[in-house]
């Protein structure tokens, strides 16, 4: 099909459509060999800071370079620095999926490269993502009253959601701003200790300082105690300053603790103050019917995220927000300049009026494309899975002399750690099960990552790549004790 | 290679490999074909608002689909929907290119599927970001002391340069934020009548509101009036407001003008006041020695935006901040929670505490592997040609009757107008000027965007997409004078 017009445009144009296809089926070909075989690579990258710096030429080359030298040093080069979240022994942070489906949708999205910041720009791309935010929203029942946005990460999510908060609670906020504002109190936004630390960021960005931030202590589950932030509330009341915001967490990154969201609701009600359920990575959870009960409340929430490439199988960048007041996000954001005018024969959104970003990649073909592929009921039974390896995994830590958990599981991530008996000094177990830590991920077979819980050093193994399975979590259960084993107990 | 391993881990786990190769096949044989014919579609969908929503259920599918299905709905449903920013006919807005090495790169980057929050969680995106951003660095002839930090949009990329001037300029403000704050006074950002939008919207975002904006008139082609810049801080100085940062643009998003980077920056080093450069288009064009004089002062800015996705030939989204004070933007955003703490064997850089985004895309991939396909030489002869043909479109409007320009063509961009003899009113002009507009773009051949210049409705014709060649310009120039032939002169 490529004929001498297009041979010719290439001359100072783009790749030649022939090298395209042809380097593309390579690129296809490398992946589906890495995909069946993902155990190849170390998961954690053995590399030491500055390698590939050093690797690497100083400048960038005067003349082209083919593809293939191009390829070759990514794969000799670039491939061995990579920290291999696909392997199914990647049990750090929170495990992720960039399923076959959306990676395939990323290629297309890559290829048509539309910039979604109008309807006209890509009606397709606004409208998709419409449509996936509907079936993503009905699959978690929340209801209808909720539109939906994506961004890229739950840090941008939950910076709009305080956004909207803030110009709901503050007058004038978008001309006067905050300096000099004696018509305005003192703020408060009001959050658990657990809360993941994007929303500090968030505040601090918004101009609100830290000392606006108030976290409120956990229960014995690490879940914020209701009790504590009716007694802060009323407490800042006194003292005049204002509730801005509460943010309740479902799965709170450390431990996956619940937040009483329910009760949290009925005081925002009360209280008449915006409420921000971070779900980032358990919200997909809601589509289970058992575990409809974690998520009691949050249907009333004014805003919500969810990051369908945190659990759903979805590539890396793609983080769902939900609010019910999309006017206030409108009114905070919407500025329209003269190049950015358009007239349509109806009514239509432009994704630009609900974001900081104008620019937005075509991110809604990899949700539709990941929900359609498995199905609602595949995606629930893939959650399911995860669930049962987690509670498998607790199983044997609750079993073994010398190991504890910490914190219940109600999701797929484990908090626990190695309690040799008569170690029980806090600095010792630290270095301890770190030195555990260390050793397991420098197998290259399993990676972990660790948190503090009540003042303890936790570690914690998260389930959520789509390729772990059973003999996975064996494996890495193995190594653990092998390394405990290894190390003095004293 | 795909064993019944393999097989049998498919069953609720990710697609198998064999599946993923036979449709990564296809969906890079789709990709060559459309590139192979670029002008197969219309540039802008001709849809109308709600065809896809309407066109597709409303509710996510309970079981499984085959990929067969998904694409054939994709080709069929989204393709229609899609504005083809691919098409050489797309001369709206800035005309961006995803180049084929860019593609590949994209398509590498999703299977990985890396999170580079952490030096660890993928030492190669980490390093290959300093790498990449260190070649373009070099070739934009910026000295050393700027640290690059790749975001999504320049509007992040903005918000994150006033950040950091507000971090460098207000005392406190992270802990103790804006309100309630006798000890800091007013504070003022500067900016042209003609930067872009963005910055308006993080003033808003970062609770200066939008008083604190002081949009300095432009002089007749449109570059910031330093007199008028040095009398508003003079007088903002008299009244106790305290100057927060300048925005000077390189390429303003209507007109590309080119504010007096030089003299801005003078009075920046004598007031002390922060240095925000926007070159989100234009800065490639520093690259070229014949234009290196529009970049005069650059050098000296505290922070400067470049967008590879705009004019760069690498897919959408990439957007580098440049950055001298590199520890302004850390003081303004580090915050590691416990379950993000890493000790490496030396001291490395983490990419999330240089932003707000936890999360980080492998962008860097994509801007690499441009870089080196194409090489110096091959990116400075593109942007040359484009020149070139921005410059034969103006000379058609200045030498043909009833056509005028309204603005210089500095770089790549063409403001005219259709201004037949006797028609002066400018509501007039612009309800005339707009049905051509609309009358080319209609066409399916063309896409052109509009702006206001001093009160006048102005047609844009922006050159940017790698494949347009002179026959799309000569093309886009007869549906003009033909659309204009066609209407009513008075």
């Amino acid at each position: 099909m490529a004929g001498s017009r297009d041979r010719d445009a290439a001359v100072g144009g783009d790749m030649d459509p022939e090298e395209f296809r042809r380097e593309g089926h390579r690129v296809v070909d490398w992946l589906a060999d890495y995909f069946a075989h993902p155990e190849r690579f170390p998961v954690l990258a053995q590399v030491q800071p500055g390698d590939l710096v050093r690797a690497l030429p100083s400048r960038a080359p005067e003349g082209p370079e083919s593809f293939d030298a191009i390829f070759d040093d990514f794969t000799r080069l670039v491939v061995p620095g990579i920290t291999h979240w696909n392997h199914p022994g990647f049990f750090a942070y929170f495990a992720i999926s960039g399923s076959g489906p959306g990676v395939l949708a990323e290629m297309l999205a890559a290829g048509l490269n539309v910039q979604a910041m109008l309807w006209r720009t890509s009606p397709a791309a606004t409208e998709l993502e419409e449509v996936a935010l509907g079936w993503l929203r009905d699959l978690m029942h929340l209801p209808p009253a909720f539109e939906g946005v994506i961004y890229d990460t739950a840090s941008v999510a939950v910076l709009h959601a305080l956004a909207a908060a803030r110009e709901a609670v503050i007058a004038d906020v978008r001309t006067k701003g905050l300096l000099g504002r004696s018509d305005v109190p003192r703020v408060r936004v009001y959050l658990s200790a657990h809360t993941h630390s994007s929303a500090d960021k968030s505040v601090i960005l918004l101009g609100l300082g830290k000392d606006a931030l108030a976290h409120i202590p956990g229960d014995a589950n690490h879940a914020m105690r209701v009790d504590l932030l009716r007694e802060a509330i009323a407490a800042d009341r006194r003292a005049g300053i204002l509730p801005l915001a509460i943010i309740a967490t479902i799965g709170t990154t450390s431990s996956t603790a619940i937040d009483p969201v329910h009760e949290i609701a009925d005081l925002c009600e009360a209280e008449g103050i915006w409420l921000h359920v971070d779900a980032a990575y358990a919200g997909v959870m809601a589509m289970l019917p058992a575990w409809r009960h974690a998520f009691r409340g949050a249907e009333r929430a004014d805003t919500l995220v969810v990051n369908p490439h945190k659990w759903l199988f979805t590539p890396f960048d793609c983080s769902v927000l939900y609010c019910r007041r999309m006017d206030m996000l409108r009114q905070a954001f919407s500025l329209v300049a003269e190049y950015l005018k358009t007239t349509e024969a109806a009514p239509v959104r432009n994704l630009m009026d609900t974001g900081i970003q104008l620019g937005r990649r075509f991110r809604a073909l990899k949700l539709w494309m990941v929900l359609r592929y498995f199905g609602a009921s595949g995606i629930r039974q893939r959650l399911e899975a995860h669930v049962e390896l987690a509670r498998m995994f607790a199983g044997w830590v609750d079993s073994t002399q010398g190991w504890e958990r910490l914190a219940p599981v109600p999701f797929s991530v484990v908090c626990f750690r190695h309690h040799p008996a008569g170690m029980d000094d806090e600095a010792v177990l630290e270095s301890h099960n770190a030195a555990i830590m260390d050793a397991v991920n420098a197998s290259g077979e399993a990676f972990l990552s660790h948190t503090k819980l009540d003042g303890r050093y936790v570690l914690r193994l998260a389930i959520g790549n789509i390729r772990t399975e059973e003999r996975h979590v064996r494996r890495v259960w193995a190594l653990l004790t092998e390394a405990a084993a290894a190390l003095p107990s004293m």
